[in-house]
């Protein structure tokens, strides 16, 4: 069976962008194109037998060419290169994507929600802060298209692209533990959205599956993904059990917070106690010492996210899907083996 | 005279989202607001007398509500906080902004422009990376408006919205000079785009209302606002003139190339080498030393330039403005005054 002919495959043969082939391929949209080229646009869709699957399949033909995506708040680093991403990957098929600011805050997201909708946008991506997508309800029940990226929806009801969360948390013990220490305690982050859970299940499995007991007080639950609210952890944890080695965290920010607290009690990283982030954000690197952290691949998501929706749009049978992409570890200076001093404060001591 | 009565007035009076009062005023749109409402923002309307700025100026009526913001890359973080203060303020209006990333790539941009102007855009806000506007002409020959923000077209026929980076470079050197300083370097920006541009001027000028004479070798200029750019120019400097004890940069990335730089040599910051940025970027309080900088209200700069738009979107007679706005020192860690190495490697010495 041969791979079936994309609008990429047009626009290679007419020498156009691939958005060019979506407008001159539209009859509604045809006119905004120079002319010449959309006869050339549709002589080379002609020559390859290019159906449009919207077309071929029946699907909601009046396209607005527009995608509504959500953010929390852009200037939080982690969304930029999800932009980027999603961004990268619409246009590739001549879609325009609208942004919108939420600030997690439900009026304004149900406010954006409806002008996207009064804009006719032909789906949704969304970052939503929450482990809920109520305000998105109407977009669904209108039958559009919906993806989150960077959360996802437990039930499995709405696509969704991710990194796999488990599996960072468990690369980032597998280091830490492969370094040798063996008394561990974990800054989790928010337990009501899906990173913040995940990861913590993931802390908690890897250090089972090493066999290492958890001891009450090991973990301490961060109120936000932000510095202060690492910094208190991270206070916490090392008032219940001082002979700590080791912090694993779930974000960056909550990492940057433990080197104030640490810097604060006079414990060096990574002699004393060595900390381990989760996002490997811009700039993470240039930290004393630079942050050890697991990557995720913030650009990647955001791709394969519109990749998703676009499935869904050309495709109206597509089911929802939930896609993984892989974290890596990215090893600096903030982890190394125990000290003597892991010793000295030990249960041995 | 009273103020004029404006979109806002109405949302106030009709307790509406003012996006809903465009909306519900504009015939087109009217049917996408809910009936009952669309009847109240009516009423509001009429009570208060308000008359639509497009009709009563005769300008075109068939809006978009969209406006086109072009940035480079939104991955690099001087544009998050820009894009967003847009957004904050055109979400204000009802307007919805359409982000693209150009990568600074003339053919990526002027394919952008083509897709915007295709969707009708109302007009550009635009980031651009060069000292020309070529690719917004067309945009300019359709008279729509056009606002660059962040940037600046020296001839002053399209209105900007800027940082005032001459003050910014005289706020540094002044700093340095406060702090004792005489043996000042600078790392320049690229001299093609006016950020670069200006803050070198302002380097210049304020030297010489110092009085201090500028040494042939004291200015490197980076080839790029990058780190390792900054590296390069940094060696530059302090091969040409070993004795310096300050080095001010036109970015904070050119600053961060100057750390590296200095590391390898074997200098400290700030007691070997003073060090300051420009820009004020997200976490550079987090460097070791934490880096002295130029804040640039970057998010402000966003929501001027989108409110320049809105002025020409709603008075077509409104020529170019440019808005210039305050920057202000951030004193960190890496400006001290000069240490005895200093005398040692003086002139005198």
């Amino acid at each position: 069976m041969h791979a079936p002919i994309t609008i990429r495959d047009v626009a290679r043969l007419a020498e156009v962008h691939p958005g060019t082939v979506s407008r001159a391929l539209n009859p509604q949209t045809r006119s905004l194109v120079n002319s010449d080229t959309a006869a050339r646009v549709l002589a080379a869709a002609d020559e390859l037998g290019y159906r449009p699957n919207s077309m071929a399949r029946g699907l909601k033909t009046s396209r607005s060419f527009t995608v509504g995506v959500l953010v929390p708040d852009l200037t939080n680093p982690l969304f930029p290169p999800i932009v980027r991403g999603i961004d990268d990957r619409l246009t590739l098929d001549g879609y325009t994507p609208l942004l919108v600011n939420t600030d997690s805050d439900p009026e304004r997201e149900r406010a954006s929600i409806e002008t996207m909708l009064a804009r006719q946008v032909d789906g949704f991506i969304a970052a939503t802060a929450r482990l809920d997508v109520e305000p998105l309800d109407e977009a669904i029940a209108r039958g559009l298209p919906v993806v989150l990226v960077n959360r996802t929806f437990e039930d499995g009801s709405i696509s969704a692209c991710t990194v796999d969360d488990q599996r960072g948390s468990q690369l980032a013990v597998q280091h830490i533990l492969g370094l040798g220490h063996t008394r561990i305690g974990y800054v989790a982050g928010p337990q009501n959205v899906s990173t913040g859970h995940r990861r913590y299940l993931g802390f908690v499995a890897a250090m089972e599956a090493a066999g290492i007991e958890i001891a009450p007080g090991d973990v301490s639950f961060a109120a936000a993904f932000r510095e202060l609210a690492g910094a208190q952890a991270c206070a916490e944890l090392l008032r219940c059990d001082p002979g700590l080695t080791a912090i694993v965290t779930a974000n960056d920010r909550l990492a940057i917070g433990c080197y104030d607290t640490l810097a604060q009690l006079g414990l060096r990283c990574p002699q004393d106690i060595s900390v381990i982030g989760f996002n490997d954000m811009l700039f993470i690197d240039r930290l004393r010492p630079p942050l050890s952290s697991v990557r995720v691949p913030q650009r990647e998501i955001g791709y394969a996210a519109a990749d998703l929706l676009l499935d869904q749009l050309t495709d109206g049978s597509a089911g929802p899907r939930e896609v993984l992409l892989e974290p890596s570890l990215v090893v600096r200076g903030s982890t190394a083996a125990p000290s003597l001093r892991d010793a000295a404060a030990g249960p041995g001591a």
